[in-house]
């Protein structure tokens, strides 16, 4: 009798401490707070696709899907199988069609600001403390910031500085050296050596920082390297990593600089990446389709990395992928193609439209006279779209009689100095600032794939939330910008 | 010492049961299975807003916020404020931009099908029971189908007809009543008495149904009323109930309806209740933004008649709120007005487009001779746009030249006999087989109000999910359109 009684207990107390720990956890997801230490993540990855919407995401699923009728499917990315899904609102302090300053410092820091405004409030004045400083800081982990676009543009900078203007570029360069954050990585400074002060480039170096920008070097970082700022070996439009559609292989991948980003951050304890695909943000303010999806493509294959990772580390690990704001109002469906859509003659697109507006340069200074049959060719060759009197293999890249008078008015306009070109009503909606010709054949070529384009600037539309790992249940339905940021101090426990 | 034993035995039980139920409950949530009988809900609400995605929704969320730079604000809807949300993907058997048969059929059924079919496979043979009627079959609930347009149009009849085409209206009107559904309300019959046959209503009428078209007639329905056909007194473009912007004291609103069903359908054994706002998407293929808009808040009142329900029976009662597709590629920002909204101007629209246009066409019958300039007082009095050169308290209303002689043609084109218009590529993009003057007065002020179109068909954007009451949990995170139908079915607890 009393050995059964011995045993009755011994279960009844497991049963108890099972039944108590199971109460705390509910508790904990009920109020957001109170994460016990043991469920924390030790590892955050951020990833935030600039400019990515649902729309963007999807063409990117539908670009690699299957469009044969009765068999039609989506290839899905990575990160729209995690298990939390959220919507979060992108309006800020100025505009419900937000910019990228702004909405960042909301992520990071979880306040509502102007527009251009970096980690400071609608005053301008008063900082805010984001979530990378509090967890350097308070928690002593390593922080890498990587981006595809220059590294004190708008994204990466509300992860570390604090300017009434985004614009004040070499200021936001002192800020990312002084942050004395682990590891930069991607794009290079925009205007390092403004007005000509000290160059951003020595001061980091002089400030600790070993910069890198060859693939040799880059890929022989690891743990020991200590303080790194590892730079694209090559840049492209205005020193930003070359699009994903334009690189080849003396190029490192962002999925290349999160791997390396883990080999340097990875310590005891604990690290923070935030992670920007700034290019989707450019190609679709430039409405290029095919450019955009690609670097979709490419930040899909860099959360991959993330993913891999958190395998290793399933119980200590925590991936949130979002986006900003929406950019160009994107929409798979186009008034001309109604129902259908032909995703796959995006696929002759071979370049970006900014590799292309380079080599149409080059032409153009080699020969002033430069015709539109040569661009034509050029055209055809690069981006598939041939003549109304073509033989062509595939019908749906022959232009239409009114296609072909839009690009050969846009070549006209193209091969005017760009302060003799037409500026009225008619050409801002056409060409919105960019080059009229690669501007009109992107277009083209979108709108016949079944894409459309309403802007050259961001738009509205809430924007999802995809999160996996310890904590991600925070991430799941409705909410503001903000309180992503308020959801990871949670989760990882910082002032 | 027995004693002591004795209630540890009891103590013990009682936990033990406790952690039994606690591991079934998470079980049940992991396979989306086994809703134990009190878990599950006797009422649900299934909310269909018809080419509604996030962008509609936040159009209405921005209509109604607050555009006053530095205190920027959204006014949330209803359903934006629900405990969970997911997001589906919409693509059919035909293409990544689904019809609503197809979309509706895999919403009520689960199954992925052909553009235009309903409640049937790709073969267009086999038939796939649908969740209203296994609800009817197998557990007696009675059945609501609510749709602002016809009730033999699209979504409504994926919740009780099966054909191998939508267009068959007479055969899916013959359905409607063979169902034995309990509450029809809305729109009319679309082509009831097609081809000389029997009347739809008559049939209606002899199988059991009370018709009932006033207003006072619909307001006297209650749990006693039998099985019922409320059609809305006024009827509006092809049959549908008028949009919510043309509405007045004579109609009654989806809101009235929904309530109304519940006072029919309500009864002991459970209810399901499928409500339509079925003109959010035809004012989106219209490209009308403030029609579109009244209609998603007359969506939104409807749902809170729901909420307000579900407060009564908050255990029994599931509601759940989603679109079948995007519709018109929707922005909430355009090329034009790049980062600035100005939706407020939305409010000086004072009618439908298709209210306009059976105005214009009165005037036509009335004079031949329709000068522009009679046409351009009726645009200023019911959309606010006034000429160039006119004098304007609001500034943002006034015409470009541009858009002026945009108005003027679509005006020529408008007067012309339909088959003497212009009809080529440009045109197809201007018009979109819309009357040429209506559909170029609301792009103009849709514009202008920052809001940009890219199509008149569906889209390919996935569509958000809100749910709220008995078996919420299982809306959470992406998936399917056909996992709705399976999602339900599992709450509900049907083969």
């Amino acid at each position: 009798m009393k050995k059964r009684f011995v045993s009755l207990m011994v279960l009844l107390l497991c049963v108890l401490s099972l039944v108590g720990a199971e109460g705390t956890k509910e508790q904990s997801t009920q109020t957001m707070q109170g994460f016990g230490s043991s469920e924390r993540p030790k590892y955050v990855f951020m990833f935030i696709g600039d400019g990515m919407s649902h729309v963007q995401i999807n063409a990117a699923q539908v670009f690699n899907g299957n469009n044969t009728k009765g068999d039609i499917a989506l290839s899905p990315l990575s990160f729209t199988q995690f298990p939390v899904l959220g919507l979060q609102t992108t309006y800020d302090a100025t505009s419900f069609c937000p910019d990228s300053a702004s909405t960042a410092t909301s992520l990071s820091s979880g306040i509502k600001t102007h527009s251009g405004v970096l980690g400071m409030g609608v005053d301008k004045t008063t900082k805010a403390e984001n979530i990378a400083e509090k967890l350097k800081s308070q928690k002593d982990w390593k922080i890498g910031i990587v981006s595809t676009v220059t590294l004190n543009h708008a994204t990466p900078a509300a992860y570390y500085a604090h300017s009434p203007s985004r614009n004040n570029y070499y200021d936001i360069g002192l800020q990312l050296i002084g942050s004395g954050f682990d590891y930069f990585a991607g794009g290079s400074i925009n205007k390092a050596t403004d007005k000509g002060q000290a160059s951003i480039y020595d001061l980091a170096k002089a400030n600790g920082y070993t910069f890198v920008d060859t693939k040799e070097a880059i890929e022989a970082l690891d743990a020991n390297s200590g303080k790194v700022y590892a730079q694209s070996p090559r840049l492209q439009d205005g020193g930003s990593m070359p699009y994903s559609i334009d690189t080849d292989d003396r190029d490192v991948s962002l999925a290349g600089f999160v791997q390396k980003g883990i080999d340097v951050l990875d310590n005891e304890k604990g690290f923070f990446m935030m992670v920007e695909s700034g290019k989707i943000d450019w190609a679709c303010h430039a409405n290029d389709a095919a450019a955009e999806i690609s670097d979709i493509l490419a930040f899909d294959d860099a959360v991959k990395v993330a993913i891999d990772f958190a395998q290793k580390h399933p119980n200590e690990t925590l991936i949130v992928v979002t986006g900003d704001h929406e950019t160009g109002g994107m929409t798979i469906g186009y008034a001309s193609t109604g129902y259908n859509t032909a995703f796959e003659i995006l696929k002759n697109q071979k370049l970006s439209y900014v590799a292309f507006d380079e080599i149409i340069k080059g032409m153009k200074s080699a020969n002033a006279n430069l015709s539109f049959d040569e661009v034509m060719e050029l055209v055809t060759k690069d981006f598939g779209l041939v003549a109304p009197n073509a033989n062509a293999t595939d019908k749906a890249l022959v232009l239409t009689e009114v296609e072909y008078a839009r690009l050969q008015e846009a070549f006209h306009q193209s091969m005017l100095p760009s302060d003799k070109r037409t500026k009225d009503d008619v050409t801002a909606l056409l060409y919105g600032g960019y080059d009229p010709l690669s501007v009109t054949v992107t277009h083209i070529l979108n709108n016949k794939a079944g894409i459309g384009w309403t802007s050259y600037s961001h738009t509205g539309t809430p924007i999802s939330v995809y999160a996996k790992g310890v904590g991600e249940q925070l991430f799941s339905g409705s909410y503001d910008n903000t309180d992503i940021f308020h959801k990871l101090r949670d989760i990882v426990g910082v002032n």
